[in-house]
This record gives C-alpha cells, structure tokens and sequence, in this order.
C-alpha cells in the first residue's frame, strides 16, 4: 500500500488533504486482517503514517473508526438504545421495525451485507460482525435484561435476527424478501419478545 | 479437469473403477459453476466422458446425485417426511430436533456448513442451497400446509432454523454453540410451531 510505504520514512507527518482517506485505509486494511480486537488506534495510525492522535481527532474511538472505515451509515449507539428506553416490554416489536428500517434501506444494507458476508465466511472465531457490530448493538439491550439471562436471551434474539438477515437480505428468498415490513414485524416482533421477556424453559 | 480432457476425445465409455469417482468430480464442478437448476445429468456425463445412462445407474436422480457430490450423509426426503407423518401439531419441535440431530452431528455438519458458506457468498440468486438442499427438505412441509399461506410460512420457519444455523453452527457464538440441544427446543420450538400453524396477522 503505498499509504504504508509513504509512512514507513518517519512515521508521523501533520495531517494533509487526504490523511484521513489514508487513515481509512490502513483502518480497513487491519480490520479485515486482524479482525476487531486485533486493530489497534496506534497501528492503524503506524499504517497510514500518522501520529495516533490525529486518529483519534479525525475519527474518536475505535468503534467510531470502524463504523467510519466500514462506512456504515447508522450508528448502533445512538439508535439502539431508544429501543430499550422504555423498557423490555414493547422491545421486540421496537427492534424489529428499527432492524426493517436500517435493511430494507440498500444505501444502509450494502455495507452490513458486505460485514456479514466477510464474516460468515471467515473461520476465526472472533469475527468483525461479533466483536465489532453486534457488540454495540447488543449492549444496551443486555443491559436491561437479568444478568445471569441475558446472554442467552440475546443471543436468542440474534438467532431470529440473523435469520431474517440471511433469508430476506441475502439470499432474497421469495416472498419473504418482498413481504411488506409491517407483516415481518407482526411475524417476527412475538419471537423476539419471548426470547426477550418469555419464562424460561424448565 | 482431466476428467474433461479424457472425456473430450469420444464422450463415453464403459465403467471402470474411478468412473463413480470421475462421475462426482464432474457433477461437484458442474453445480459449483452452473448451480442446481444449470446442472443436468446429461452434463455431468459429458463432463466425466460417460454415458448419461451409466450417471443414472450409479446415482439415481440429480438430487440423489446432488447429495452424493457434496457428501450429505443424510437424505432430507427420507427424514423430513417423518417430522409431517402424524400432522402439523407438535411438528416445531420435532422439526427442531431432527434439526439438531443433524447439525450438532460434526459427520453431517460439515458438508453442510460448506454448503451454506458457498451459497452465502455467492451473489447468483439461484443457489445450491435454495434450489438444491432447502427445496428437498421443505417439500414435504410445504404440502402439509394451506396452500396460499404454504410459502409464507415456511419462509419464516427457515429464517429462524437459517439463524441458528448462523449463531450456533457458524460464529459459534457463546452460549448459544454450547447450549444443550433440549434448551434450544424449549426456545426455539414454539417459534416455529406459530410460523407453522398460528394465527395468521392482520
């Protein structure tokens, strides 16, 4: 890369016209080959030739620069929560609408097809999607669920989303690709909502 | 391929004793490249420099043939129908647990999950797993139900078995991947029992 090859000189150089595509790329480029927790604000500014901190300036912390480098649109953090801000009960249809709004988009879909695919794919147990993405959507939600419930409710709840994910988005199963959204969330809100708040199995 | 090669001077010979072996080469490259629906028997013979009648005699149909190529060692038209025999009551959980049996079975997980990795990533609409696999499991299900609802739900159900598939099997997400086959029943059953026979939405 020849962002690598122009930094390797000296190593930090004040931040010009296209520092932060540079830094974009090199953050691209450690995430796909070494994975969320395996890139690191300093390496990813060692890769573009830049002091850490411009990283930090341009894009903030490194969930911010993974959303950025990534280039989804949404950010989980800020819309996630006010799913939960009124509770658990009501949540599961709130999570599925907002999950039909953030994928029935394609300018919103095409990244996070692009993130599922790259992982789904992947054999290295910690993926992109895990450890980058569904970590920030999932935790506001295992915050308001019984400590001791709530990984296996989340993950419950993954298992439908994911579903949904791979049967209408990207393998655009017919009809559920073209089943209007109001029919998904009538499906699909009563599953999540049991794997939310539902009793549990003996 | 050398089969091809072989095969190119005349187009068919006798059986010799890597014919069978020759005959499922040409059929894994024929549905890698052309999918299930491009696939023919015909083709396949071609491909391996035999007599369309000898790819019958050694493998039955394409789908017998589409089940040897990719090492299924299990026979969805021979297990599935079972999950429908007695009706559609009380078939979620029995179709989850058949589903069990066979995915957390590392011997017939496998091949599976290279199945679902390929079709994942191709872009093609028409997949190996929709047109080759998801076509011969779902058949007898689809029969049982009404027929304007058939399609509908048995899209649903495959959004949730497709999500496990996902979690469990493929991220192997934690606690999910470990969770003991009858808590996944107890969640995940009623959930494909209502996609199966619940109310339908307004």
């Amino acid at each position: 890369m020849t962002s690598t090859a122009r930094g390797a000189g000296r190593g930090r150089r004040p931040g010009g016209p296209d520092t932060k595509g540079e830094i974009l790329r090199a953050a691209r480029e450690s995430f796909a080959h070494k994975g969320f927790s395996g890139t690191t604000i300093r390496g990813v500014a060692a890769g573009a030739g830049v002091d850490p901190a411009l990283v930090h300036h341009y894009f903030g912390s490194k969930d911010d620069l993974f959303l950025a480098a990534l280039e989804i649109p949404i950010d989980p953090r800020a819309v996630v929560p006010e799913v939960f801000a009124d509770g658990v009960a009501g949540a599961g249809e709130r999570l599925v609408r907002l999950f039909l709004s953030v994928w029935d988009d394609p300018v919103t879909r095409l990244p996070l097809v692009a993130l599922v695919r790259t992982s789904l794919v992947s054999e290295a147990p910690e993926t992109l999607l895990g450890q980058g993405m569904l970590r920030m959507v999932l935790a506001p939600l295992r915050g308001r669920l019984p400590a001791d419930e709530a990984d296996r409710r989340v993950q419950l709840v993954i298992s439908q989303m994911s579903g949904l994910v791979v049967t209408r988005y990207l393998l655009g199963l017919e009809p559920l690709a073209s089943m209007p959204a109001d029919e998904v969330v009538a499906w699909v809100a009563p599953t999540v909502q049991r794997y939310l708040d539902g009793p549990l199995p003996d």
